[in-house]
């Protein structure tokens, strides 16, 4: 297990490192990352580079057995740079130039910006490369993030914009058909007349704002190649990872991942103020997204150990909380945890973004619970490693779709990973695994598939749901599935248009909810217990062209409609749900899909509040108990289990017993 | 009738235009709107005109009997032309020129957008003056809308500001004393100092400001003026017309509508998301504005006929609700009706604007219910056409004044359309029928006038009024009235200053509520029903100079004075109402008015959530009961009745049923 | 007492001017302010300098015995200046250029601003040098408001901010270690790269921050001192003054108040719709927070007298609120009461802003009222003017403190102002003076001083707090303090850092409340009554280092943990209050300290909603009774009192009776 912290010697005086790398030790750590926002420290004026200090820091840890993480410091120019240079800067949606001070403000097309960046890691490479200590390399910092996505609307983007334009379209015909220019007069007669879709107030073509998102996630991903391109050829043999952001979705981060050699990610369950209040599951979502990008176990490379803020401070881990998002993310596939950061800044924006130490460098509650950590760990750590997930539940997704909502959220109340995590939510609650996979992967291997709101789709995607099926599995899908193409033009076909056939229906008519508006509707299967329940947000009407009805409104205008289906085909069955129920619903027609397919849950019993991970290696089960409540919880056990951190056995009808934030993992064989 | 849709063949294959054209027919359609937005396909560069498309889809629609009004296509410019003129784009209020990319983003004042736009409509003009299926033009779209109301900051702005300031003042002595720019030292000393009221961090000279207001009124009338001389001079054989936004008031409609034969106007009841969500009353309000626009009947050059919305999707159209908007707007004056649109786009930014058919093309529940109103109108249809509408009750207005309540609401809770609405919604409720005329108006004719809150008062208005009321008519006019003269300066006299003497009061104090707070009337006059009742907003302190006191306040520090006034003048009498009372106070009031004035009211009874409206023509009275609810409502006759739609006859004391959304024509002799 | 108006003759036709003058001398009227806003008027062009209007205004109003004070016109440069040096306006933090057409919206540091600003400050000065008549100067006009506390971004000021720093830091170097630039890669290399702290996506160094708004407070304090230094040096025998504005913290009021006279400033107590609604307990902070900067009695330069408003209109003062409000600000130190303004504007942007007459001029009930004051002033002024209150209490406050709160929020629910008036709030309602000074102030004469949240400390702050203690004084401090050294850096010792040793205590971690999460306490000292309750915002953690505990958490994971301590240091005590309780618990802590030091309250009684304030004069004290309520209320009266109103005796035990609004001063002897 890599253990350690994201460590900025160069905050402290060099006389403190020993004393950091002693109690580094102490805690068990044996990893840190360093230097990602330290380019100046490097390179203090225009090629007048300088290691000897990170050299130091990295002799120093490595006496205490800590290996280093380097990050390439492309996050934060240096002021000469953007003093010198201010086209690095991104340019905001009004056309107004960023102003030096804060963090990736950078354009990745600027072609400055480019070339310092090449030089700068370049020489860290050659400085690095035969530097045992020195085992990999996290490129940049979090790409996208730090306000609007990481959007640019620079004279650069623009020239760079149409040339990715043209190398998709060839030409500009095809480009004015596949846009549907001749809406409102916007057909472009010369490449130059294409403009970045700045700041209106109308608004932009669909099509081209679609374009323009895949365009500057493609413009992050050929900045990040141009870092792995030299570092693969000066350090071949270092691993190459990038720090990743849960549901953070400004880029494609299947494509991202792709090139790495594993990716990471920066776990932050607790931002009430400066983001959002990600409850249990939105983070246990997150951990299967990361885990789903490459299809592969990952590292936390930050994971929140103190209350954060920068103007405003987020509220204190509760004690055992750090424990407990330790062990979550180890549960869903974390084989690397850098706790963030060693010691809280005295100074610069994050002041109050903690670390496991306060300013004043003394051991914390925080600091001891980290240690009891790390001595767990040490014990326990081989069993974790290497953890592999069931398959038979995945559900899909597809940064293309977020973005064509982003553009179009459909109904105000529509929120995609809001409606995605609804569903996730209840297998959770099931104790159902599930992968989070890209629409490019394999899916042939699992037995249920949830695949909301395809928005867009195209034809490869049709035929693999259609295989899928036909093969035996259960498909959910649904509403606004199957609406666009994907260039975001909607089909000329009936709605669901390619998905018909697959779902045997028809939608012949919507209509989207105001935001107080609720719906009624009834589950009327044979294998379903009938149910009657609300939904909300949209009502597809539906006509059923080969599928049976399931759900049927009880309410309004299209009272007696259909608003849930299923249609058999090939040796499987594809259910739509063409509104957004409540989640009882959700859950009657989930645990029905989940009977039908014979998928085993990890535990039977249900323990509220307490959620139930499996991971497996080497024929051994492990179940992880996590108690995210501030009560104790009791768990009646099936059968006998060896408790590791415990270290305990628990009879089979024992009642195990779990504190607050506690955490216990069951082993059986 | 002229019964259609607004058409867009340019969106779909030439193929499929005869089928178009053939369902048309079948709903019974005599007319379409097409290529107001098609400026490139009709210019593809600089004079490269092609209309050889739009012959075409004229002539396919002729053969179907469907005439043709053509857009002037100036709301959207190419992108050849924005590319290679920016000037002729927008600058907002921060100085940032708008981008390429969305709809009417062009400046009125720029000399190059006017060039391109002459040469576009004198090529139209010269190709179709001889074809004979294109009856008229429709010039431009929605002048003003689209963002920000049309406004902008411009050099070119600027430069014809001024001169629009020298051409009404004269010398800048002039303008300095009516601007009163002594206050904070903004005396201008030459033309050029004077600025565009650009964002400010305090506020700009109100006069300066409602100046600004109609600078930029009056350069989109002149844009249009425009146009219109080269089309009467090339075509003088068709009609002109422009579509006007109901109330929306950000150009001086009756100035705009003055030039065109008669007014159209976009009639969208359902902008849940996109706009406000419009109550039937707001519609029939609209509708009535619009006929007062040159006191003339009108057409509905969009008639909203699906769910609509941009990044979002409005609530769907109850079934018969479009046949209701119709038959609503037919009961208020329209003799035109098309429907917006024929074919929802599959592309651009409406993607989700729903028209009759949807992008499939397959005819959908909204054209079954077209189509059944085109039967409808065929055999009804001369009865509808050229109705005149009762002329006993009228409500003044003015977009001048609206401006300078745009610019000073006075109270954050005051709202001149929502003020004037509750007015117009007492007598809607009534079954009054009422006109909505400009404060140049013959008023003369009436027998009551309501003037809500005349902020702003010319000499003019003052004498029309007093002779209104000195010949025998009741006027009603409300606090914040006779507060300015015409450049938005406060008068120097007692309140409401010229307005004193007709109303023999004096207002010696006001005190404007905050949000929360309340106050406590009663009303007193001994033939109106004793009422005590809430009032809010707003309470002048009224000292009469002649006026009998019909209402005062029972709360406050102005406990017993008097809040509503009138005053007998010549023949006549003026009521003043110096607050905002409930509605109950209001129809109190309004019903001593009518019965006073003997005002007939078009249905005796008052059929609770049934809108009455009445019409006549060649002796008969067409009464629309129009049901905006979505339940079932009976009615009771109160003598025989010919029905037009069900064509059956109703006895005395029968009882009508409507279905939800339902429609009844009453014929009396 | 300094008596009277702020007066626009330049508004109003000169045949007017008699009359004004003689309405005010009725009104008991011995001074007015004029000028601050009439450059244009003064100088029509560059150079063009004419006084004679002004003359002729000051020598009418001398006829009535009405002196002037002057303001320099500075707030609003004229059209032709701005129009020809458009370098004058500010920069947004967007980067665009203000537009001429507001207030205040020129650059401190424009130096072409400056050298216009000197040009017409020395002809008004060599003018009135000699004019009897004028008897002193109103620097400009409210410095730092409208808007964006006076910021500016402009080039200018970057290189003025420059200089700034080089002057304080010298080196570079120096700059760089104490703002921390390390982090985020900001180390600055040239004095030219320090950006001014344009609009970010993320966040800028809160040390730059800092500093940056100690530059621009600093920008307006060197602006004003251009003008005092000509101002002394041509008119040496005239009172130099500015108008402050109360609880305003954009600039560092103490330091602008140093070289002045004496300081006046402008009481909006009924702000609803523009600013802020100010309780009558931020109306007395206000007047106290006004005394303390120059520890000096005060005028009140503009005295609200009517409703204000630009856009919207606020409430109008309930009769007898211009009374109340003109002696609460005399019970808190005013020696000059000036009526903002005479007569109301008929244009320009404060038409709404009424003054003590209507645009038509006519006496209102406001004038009665005002007049009214006049007469009983004219009878009681030698009893009122030179006042002398109590100095047992004071509270202490600092801008810098203020600015890095606003940089660092720390909690969405912190506000450093509502903070300082919860405490305030209850010495008020406790009759307890209180002088509220600066951190430089001479503390030493006080028995009891409260610190709320001291974020920022420094060593001499230290040393003044520990000098009082040590020598019997009683200290209170509340959360969030001593985490800062004066340059925005958190120390690197246990916190409250420099603190720890006079507050006995260390605390060890920290938990920031949600918006709706609250904590409970409970006080458990043996000298306080035991006292259950609620707290919210901040919760500390404090281990005792020789502290004892006043007050323990009964919630959450820290319940048991102490929250309020008591530390004996010296001869007296420093209390220290690590979370934010209720005013209960509150209250009775500092019932505990006021008894505890003996302090005497102004009045035992504690009549409801009336506040009583002392003054002393000559051995004789004066208790002021203000009626804040709209209700009657009564006093039992604890001795013989002379009122001075009334001019009535009252007697022992008996109850006086103020009505709404209303106003008692009681003298004993
Ligand atoms: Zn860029
Ligand atoms: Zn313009
Ligand atoms: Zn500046």
């Amino acid at each position: 297990m890599n253990f350690g912290c994201d460590y900025y010697p160069e905050h402290w005086p060099e006389e403190r490192w020993e004393k950091d790398g002693q109690m580094m030790a102490e805690a068990g750590f044996n990893i840190v990352r360093m230097a990602e926002f330290a380019w100046v420290k490097l390179e203090r004026g225009k090629g007048q580079f300088n290691f000897s200090w990170l050299d130091k820091a990295i002799e120093i840890l490595a006496r205490k057995k800590i290996k280093t993480v380097l990050g390439t410091p492309t996050a934060t120019p240096p002021a000469w740079l953007a003093a010198s240079h201010p086209d690095i800067l991104r340019v905001n949606k009004e056309g107004i130039r960023t102003s030096f001070g804060g963090r990736r403000a950078c354009c990745p097309n600027s072609s400055t910006y480019r070339t310092y960046s090449e030089k700068i890691v370049s020489k860290m490479a050659e400085h690095y490369k035969d530097n045992e200590n020195v085992i990999g390399w996290q490129i940049d910092n979090e790409f996208g993030g730090d306000g609007e996505k990481g959007l640019c609307y620079c004279q650069e983007c623009a020239k760079n914009f149409r040339q990715w334009l043209q190398d998709k379209y060839k030409t500009l015909q095809k480009l004015n058909q596949e846009w549907g220019t001749v809406f409102w007069s916007q057909t472009y007669t010369e490449w130059e007349e294409i403009p970045l879709p700045r700041q209106l107030e109308t608004a932009h073509n669909p099509s081209l704002l679609l374009d323009y998102r895949r365009f500057i996630s493609d413009s992050y991903i050929s900045y990040q190649k141009l870092q792995i391109d030299i570092l693969r050829k000066i350090c071949p043999h270092k691993f190459i990872t990038h720090n990743f952001m849960g549901l953070f979705n400004a880029i494609d981060y299947y494509k991202l991942a792709q090139p790495l050699d594993f990716i990471t990610w920066d776990n932050y369950p607790n931002l009430r103020f400066t983001g959002e209040n990600k409850s249990p599951v939105k983070v246990s979502l997150s951990h299967d997204v990361m885990r789903g990008l490459k299809e592969k176990n990952f590292w936390v490379m930050e994971q929140q150990s103190g209350p954060t803020g920068w103007q405003c401070v987020d509220p204190n881990p509760y004690p055992g909380e750090i424990r407990l998002w330790t062990y979550q993310a180890i549960a869903h596939g974390a084989e690397g945890i850098l706790y963030f950061r060693w010691r809280t800044s005295r100074f610069g924006t994050e002041q109050f973004w903690a670390g496991i130490l306060d300013q004043c460098g003394i051991a914390t509650r925080r600091y001891e619970e980290v240690k009891k950590i790390g001595q767990e760990l040490m014990r326990i750590k081989d069993k974790l490693i290497g953890l592999e997930f069931p398959k038979e539940v995945a559900m899909l997704t597809s940064y293309d779709e977020q973005w064509a909502f982003d553009i179009q959220p459909n109904n105000p109340k529509f929120n995609y990973q809001e409606h995605f995590t609804s569903y996730y939510q209840i297998l959770n609650t099931l104790n159902i695994p599930v992968d989070v996979v890209s629409i490019q992967a394999d899916i042939s291997k699992y037995k249920l598939l949830i695949a909301p709101a395809l928005f867009l789709i195209n034809d490869g995607l049709v035929d693999n749901l259609k295989e899928f099926v036909k093969k035996g599995g259960i498909l959910i899908v649904t509403f606004r599935s199957g609406i666009k193409n994907w260039n975001n033009i909607v089909f000329d076909e009936p709605l669901p248009a390619k998905l018909n056939g697959l779902l045997g229906i028809e939608v012949v008519e919507y209509d989207s909810l105001s935001s107080m508006q609720k719906c009624k509707l009834k589950l009327i299967h044979p294998e379903i217990k009938p149910l009657q329940g609300e939904c909300d947000t949209w009502c597809d009407i539906i006509k059923c062209r080969g599928a049976e009805i399931i759900g049927r409104y009880t309410q309004s205008y299209y009272k007696d409609e259909a608003c849930v289906t299923i249609n058999r085909f090939g040796q499987g069955c594809a259910i739509y749900i063409g509104t957004n129920p409540s989640p009882e619903i959700k859950g009657s027609i989930l645990r029905w899909a989940i009977e039908k397919s014979r998928i085993k849950s990890s535990f039977q019993a249900d323990p509220a509040n307490i959620e139930v991970i499996l991971g497996r290696k080497e024929d051994k089960d492990y179940l992880f108990f996590l108690n995210h409540s501030d009560k104790y919880h009791q768990v009646k056990l099936d059968r006998i289990y060896q408790e590791l951190l415990e270290k305990r056995e628990y009879f089979k009808d024992s009642l195990m017993t779990i504190e607050p934030k506690g955490v216990r993992i069951l082993c059986r064989t």
